[in-house]
């Protein structure tokens, strides 16, 4: 299928990723290697204009917030915020400290704020228990995001591994078309799973072993700005598990894998005072998405081999060195 | 059916509540009427000795933390803890921090931590922007947890609304049983739900009129010492939804309404080396699980309402008063 | 609440419920109680009109056919069928031989065809294993069907037993009011479940005693011209559990608690070849919600009760007696 | 990995596969091309002796019968039956047949039976409105099951298209080691999905065309001699999923994609009048949990591939030819 101009997630008109990236060397033994990753949904504020969402977890071995409020009334509300495992509520503290500047009224005459944070363990490469991760690096990343984002060991994908190599942030687009309409659906992952002899592509060039550690995890974001409710994007994200699996990985017992996504058309305002809201929403049955599902599946394909394409070798704590991955 | 000794969660034992209350006055319209409240599991190490667990979304209009890998998993291995809707991220924080004091070998060579921090919105009375929860209120709680532990409006339940009453922490329990065997259940709330006019017990003695304010949540925490795994406890948390609405809620559009369910029985250790762990489970035919639902709904039930009865008349933000209910 | 002009289902314009009801003795031990109930959604063809349709299942032990499809796609295609547990096989032949003689299409040009059939065990008073519904008693009852329907013993409820007295079809309504708005919301109930000493209602007049048998079940239909979707269907079908539990059960282990929400608004055409479709949705905030939320509790508990107050004592198969029951 | 001795579902000791295949040529236009496939999980009696089981539904355009109960208790309690899309209510009830036949006690004393049949739409080749299953052939299907069993267009596969060649029954096994311990893991599909262009392996020799037909579904029964509940056979029901996604198809709109898993150890007793029962659980971190995982994604994939190898080119109604498929 065809790739978007970026054949990344910013091809969804709107969406922008920005990255905090924490590199120190704090002793012999310990560094940090790790970040914040904000995936925001538009350009405009997210609690007033909320967009349909849903999630699929492939494997529950994670700890991402958020998803709870997201499944019960089908939308999302704040960026998604990608960081380590033990960074979760600091990022959910930065994200939140951000989104109540912006929106005075929530939590004093509007009721909440739901925030959606995935992560993975980077504690082969990261000094995690130290929590290098501040709540001013969420609003760092919120800040710095743009459609021209860095991908590869950046931001949360700072220290993470994948099939044994160095992974972190890929992301990958494809365009469903039928006749005169088009859509596009991207996906950006947090790569961090996998062994080294399980990735389904062509023989690596380099016969370094894959470190011994536990099993890893993998976030993905799907975007699209095909008008898709809450029930359409649950199927969505069900394909993006398709193509993480097509990458090689049996999807192991500790790996928290998890997908988000979320269509930037059919914005649900905050503030309506109306009785109803009008969806305009894809026939199932069209076409555009069956090329919507496959694009799904391609793209979460490629945005996991992207990851490692852009990852360059890391030495993290303990000396430990992760390279980069060398294919054919 | 008969209750328990102390006709609390506290009946099961090993079971320990603990509360941090926040309450200060600090400006003409800002007060501080929150806090923190843990549930412990047992009194060991809930890390390395893990129980079964389940959760049951009645309403999902809520940010829960913790959830995904209890369902996967279907073991708690943390305090489940309760606060505020804004403290999530300082209460998984500082929660965070006392375990991974007590468990060193997490996050380096063990893999992660999972934790359950449930809330509710207590904005009425307390300046929840203002965030006056903090990480060591969340060790706090845990520190002080005790079999003997307060209800009403302390910990987490400082500053909650219930029917339009004060409202906060109620607990009960029930004692299940046939011919020689005997299984308590307990359930705790933290109640923030439901209008006045729909309360399902006797007439108010007070005519007072309720504050118009977003709807509340509640989270109920269901422990026993029978031996049921997840699938047995994920039954048992609908049960407590069922005695939840015998309370008279309608289980309102921006209710966060979730259950928690663990069992004492039949830890599963960390550590394990081993192949295999057995299980002894109760039958889900024998009478005793009939027993265990209706003792669930009813421990709910009461739960609830002793959350109102332990409650007192609080003054909050903005010179707010939420009295105590009155009731034939 | 305010209630429908015919308190029942019918009150959603173009709802309609037909019975076949079997009762026959066929000897001294063997005797026929049972029978099949339709709830058609719309007077028109339910395949090419499809609705918005959701389920929730309280407690599964039970053998309903058709929810797979519902949940995937959001929306109903068939009337929903009722009958005895045995039965399903043959209620689903016959109502796929009257949709299918409709529809010449389906099967062969055009996919497939989804069928909902509920069940609840009639096995105390019915001779079940003798299977006397038949696929025509389908078609029967989809023919019948009328806006005024009868309640209490007959069709699918013929040979139901609740709450240790007679059981069966029960029906209510209510009408959701805001403003100018009105919306209607209804329950059908088939029930069959509950011990007498749970009944939630005054003190039975009659002390007869209830009779040893398994767990039963319900299957409860709610239906609404309210415009929702499949995602906020299925909250109304949460909400019918908790006005199920209002009645006094703790529902069973060996209970099939299951309930079947549907919109008659927002039809979805089998046969649009648009690229989209267009869905007014009452939105979750909106007052009408609450009131939708408190009818569909009301209108289960009603449908409950209706179920009993519409039977008469019934004599069954080993010359068994259930007695209708009699409150004060 | 390693396979079993016969490469199918039947190296799981104790699982059998039958077939009732139906092929007649009715008339110029119309033809029977279908049957019936049962998977028996062992040769005792199945409601007496219940074997842990899970479902995943993956797509759920589909009319599987059965999997409310087996989600809710985690056990199955009959064989599998498979057949086409119409014909579900005909093996439902063959099958009841058969099993009320064997335990002369359900439906009197003992409360019900659940019954699992899964189906696809075999309507290109085979005149499926004509319904050529009836009741008989479910039972002649149980009784000609055997460990030595038929592949390819044989009983529920005879109709069936997958990547537009000719599908059916395929099976595929894989034995999972660790130091002395070993299980075995078995698939076996009715493959009736996917377009030619979709798949996977490696070039066509054909390039025939392939049908114009609505998408097909897919069922995968997964089988474990390793001792697993219905929470772990869950995952394992995922992992086929991911099998099922490396063949290729994009898992299609209008495509039932079930998959049901059962494990042959820790079977529980009906009769047992006990109050506990003991399960003995392989943990979820040991190594060989890791290798059932990857075995099941290895099987399910060569399943499908083998449904396509046993296949055979077959003329159905409308004189329309599906070809055998062949590659390099």
């Amino acid at each position: 299928m065809e790739k978007g101009n970026l054949n990344s997630i910013a091809d969804i008109e709107g969406v922008t990723v920005g990255h905090t990236t924490l590199d120190a060397d704090l002793s012999e033994t310990d560094a940090v290697r790790t970040g914040v990753t904000a995936i925001l949904p538009h350009a405009g504020n997210w609690f007033e204009e909320k967009v349909p969402a849903a999630s699929f977890v492939l494997n529950g071995f994670g700890k991402t917030a958020g998803l709870i409020q997201v499944d019960e009334l089908g939308v999302l509300e704040s960026p998604i915020m990608l960081t380590n495992t033990f960074s979760v509520a600091a990022v959910l503290q930065g994200t939140m400290d951000w989104m109540l500047k912006q929106n005075p009224a929530i939590g004093d005459s509007t009721s909440s704020l739901n925030i959606v944070v995935g992560e993975c363990n980077d504690s082969y490469l990261n000094s995690m228990r130290l929590m290098a991760v501040k709540p001013e690096h969420a609003a760092q990343a919120i800040d710095s995001a743009s459609a021209d984002f860095a991908q590869g060991a950046v931001g949360a994908g700072k220290g993470m591994i994948c099939y044994g190599v160095k992974g972190g942030i890929g992301s990958s687009s494809r365009i469903a078309r039928y006749e005169d309409e088009a859509f596009t659906v991207g996906a950006l992952v947090l790569s961090n799973f996998g062994r080294k002899e399980e990735i389904a592509i062509a023989n690596w060039l380099s016969d370094s072993p894959a470190p011994e550690k536990p099993d890893g995890s993998v976030i993905i974001v799907i975007a699209t700005d095909a008008p898709l409710d809450s029930r359409q994007l649950k199927r969505i994200a069900k394909r993006a598990a398709i193509g993480l699996g097509r990458t090689g990985t049996h999807i192991h017992n500790g790996s928290g894998d998890i997908i988000i996504a979320f269509s930037t058309a059919g914005r649900v305002s905050h503030h309506s005072k109306e009785t109803f809201r009008t969806a305009t929403l894809l026939r199932d049955e069209h076409p555009l998405m069956a090329e919507l599902f496959q694009g799904t599946i391609e793209a979460t394909e490629e945005a996991v081999y992207q990851s490692l394409f852009h990852a360059e070798t890391t030495t993290g704590r303990l000396g430990r060195v992760i390279e980069k991955g060398e294919f054919n």
